[in-house]
């Protein structure tokens, strides 16, 4: 009965063939052709190179801390006492969305355990909320610089991004209303933020936050808010949550993630929260295609949140030496000019060069010093406005204040020896 | 120069409202509407309201195994020596695809190192594909049932899948190469097929799968192969993967998986395998938007390819056992009928009732014998042509043959007091 071949003709009974990409290779999608490169992760051929001819890198490109992962979050690993390591329900285990409900308390965000769908990072929390919520053609607003793989993940739902610059001279502060207005259309379906900001390590402020609501409201929008940095905000300004927002509870989804706050980037544990229920169930649609979240990741992001308030408040005050080593370094350097980034961990710094993709290149290809070099993030790939940041770096201070001592005197030598550099 | 807010109107400057959207909600997109429930998962609302009265739930809907995860995999997690759980590379750690080119190897699959992308569980990988081979539009050809998630990943990248209606009287084999190419037109771009099949059991035959290569060639198609349970194949049948097919390399693209071959479905490992470099170029540019696949799975898988052959061969005596006692006794119940499945764990079977959706409900929510109840998967769901599979459902033999004689006792009773039972 399950034989197979049964009643079934040689091949050569193919129907004569009429001809269409007859001897080309089958072809990639248009939107994998769209979708950009990473400009954090764009030039890592260039550094394992650089490592391979035996070159220390100081790693400045990439969002990933040195900071140990919470004990309490490694301890729960060591002692997993499953046999089958099971699939967990789509939306995540309800046990970690109920401790994540206080979690969010404490930032007086309000939320039932049934507001949160745990993801596979942040990253699926974006694209999910793109597939959800987006058709094919519609627009979101999203001020620039911005992470770079939200355009990756637009490009993935055939969205499109309409950018707003913000500028380093303005401290990366939001462009008037009007600026948002004039990009508003019958396409436009929601503004994106990041806030605590990547790559600028802006924060939005109240007023600011007050706009983004009234826009919101007035144009039916989404408010897609990624905040994923709260708990590296430096400056004693209050942290505005798109969930502090009144009017607005239906058209705000939230994205979260764990990788920052616990220094675990490689578990891979994100949320969507979202008060809207058809938001919601639309999520969940994609959630049970993909089955799960990682189980294993969940069981450390659940237990992180027991983290002492010991370990939370070293970890801060070890980004607010950094972040003063790295700024106070910057601007010390001639030409080089970084804003004081008010939270996360990132700046975005003006540097004294042509092109700053060609001298990061450059600073992994031609340039060590002492038996090491720097490895930065090309800001360009941070803007969609082409001919926008140049001349900027990213810079994370994700290593510790000697590594990033040492990163800048790297940094000076090298705009010192770099035959693009310009005067300013 | 970080304050903000500097020449900023207040917010009644909002330009005069010209009228879109005004009051309504923003609503979700047109795919997430499109986007099917699970047939697998969308009956547990119920099954968890039987089990909040105190029914127990015998579950053969989900495919998700009782077989203990290799130890050496479990053991890897509880000597994880890290003190930063850091982002693994995009593609997933070298040293993982370089193990996993030795177990293809066993398979006859030649493949290097930088073929194979690490993704989130065979889910990723499939989305990814899509993603990254499929335009809007595009159609792939996808013999029914199948495996429910294709349509939604499918739905998720905008392209259509056209079914090949396969019959459970044919014992679910492919029909005549004709019957593809019917549904051939300028808008196919490949073929997709689950080997051995989820959730038939069918095993492709070398001369199906030598009609499919040639089909993939005389039309330019991508080959999208989901070989996730070749360790599961039952009847000295060779398994016959989409790499062994000759003249076709470079339209194939291999998904796979550890969630069934270790009883890991919760780590979320899979992996996406092509020796295009375009596909797996284009593919990477979405890994990289994503970050990394999951580094507390992959250091799970990666140990679990090393359990011991004594584990592989306990698990698929286990499997040939449950699949007899289950097959046996479906075929013992009176109007029910199941093919004999020739590999992974699954069969559809028929049974005598109006409608299996209502009946896999009733067993839930009207129906127990001495405390218990079955938890069936509605076959409906598996078939894209309206009407199929309506007296169909899947089983899936994941419990032990204890577990599932109990199962099968409640099925017949349950059958014989369903109000809608159909005499056959």
């Amino acid at each position: 009965m399950n034989g197979g071949g049964l009643r079934r003709k040689p091949y050569e009974s193919l129907r004569p063939f009429v001809g269409f990409n007859q001897n080309a290779m089958p072809v990639i999608s248009t939107r994998a052709t769209e979708m950009p490169l990473s400009p954090i992760r764009k030039l890592a051929p260039l550094a394992n190179a650089a490592k391979a001819r035996g070159i220390k890198v100081y790693h400045l490109n990439i969002g990933q801390p040195d900071i140990p992962t919470p004990e309490v979050g490694l301890d729960a690993l060591r002692h997993v006492d499953r046999s089958v390591l099971e699939y967990s329900p789509s939306d995540g285990f309800e046990s970690y969305r109920k401790k994540l409900v206080t979690y969010y308390a404490k930032y007086d965000i309000r939320l039932d355990a049934d507001d949160i769908i745990i993801t596979a990072g942040g990253s699926e929390a974006v694209l999910f909320a793109f597939l959800a919520c987006l058709n094919p053609r519609d627009e979101i607003i999203v001020p620039e610089p911005a992470y770079a793989n939200y355009t990756s993940m637009a490009v993935a739902a055939g969205a499109r991004i309409r950018s707003i610059t913000t500028t380093i001279q303005e401290g990366f502060a939001l462009p008037k209303v009007e600026k948002f207005e004039e990009l508003i259309n019958e396409k436009t379906r929601g503004i994106l933020i990041c806030n605590p900001n990547n790559p600028t390590g802006y924060l939005y402020t109240r007023r600011e936050m007050e706009w983004i609501r009234d826009l919101v409201k007035k144009y039916d929008l989404y408010l897609f808010s990624d905040e994923v940095y709260r708990e590296f905000i430096y400056t004693g300004s209050p942290y505005i949550s798109a969930c502090h927002l009144e009017g607005i509870e239906d058209n705000v989804v939230l994205i979260d993630s764990v990788s920052k706050r616990y220094s675990e980037c490689g578990i891979r544990i994100g949320a969507l929260i979202t008060k809207n229920r058809s938001v919601h169930d639309a999520v969940m649609k994609l959630c049970q295609a993909r089955l799960s979240p990682p189980l294993l990741g969940q069981i450390v992001a659940e237990a992180s949140i027991d983290a002492s308030p010991a370990y939370m408040r070293e970890v801060y005050d070890e980004y607010v030496e950094r972040r003063k080593c790295l700024i106070d370094g910057l601007n010390r350097i001639p030409g080089v000019y970084s804003p004081i980034p008010m939270g996360a961990f990132y700046t975005v710094a003006e540097l004294p060069v042509d092109d700053a993709e060609q001298f990061c290149a450059w600073c992994l290809t031609d340039f060590q010093l002492d038996g090491a070099t720097v490895m930065l993030a090309p800001a360009a790939g941070f803007y969609a406005t082409p001919g926008m940041g140049r001349n900027q770096v990213r810079i994370a201070y994700v290593l510790n204040c000697a590594d990033l001592s040492r990163a800048l005197t790297i940094l000076q030598a090298a705009l010192e020896n770099y035959p693009g550099r310009k005067n300013v």
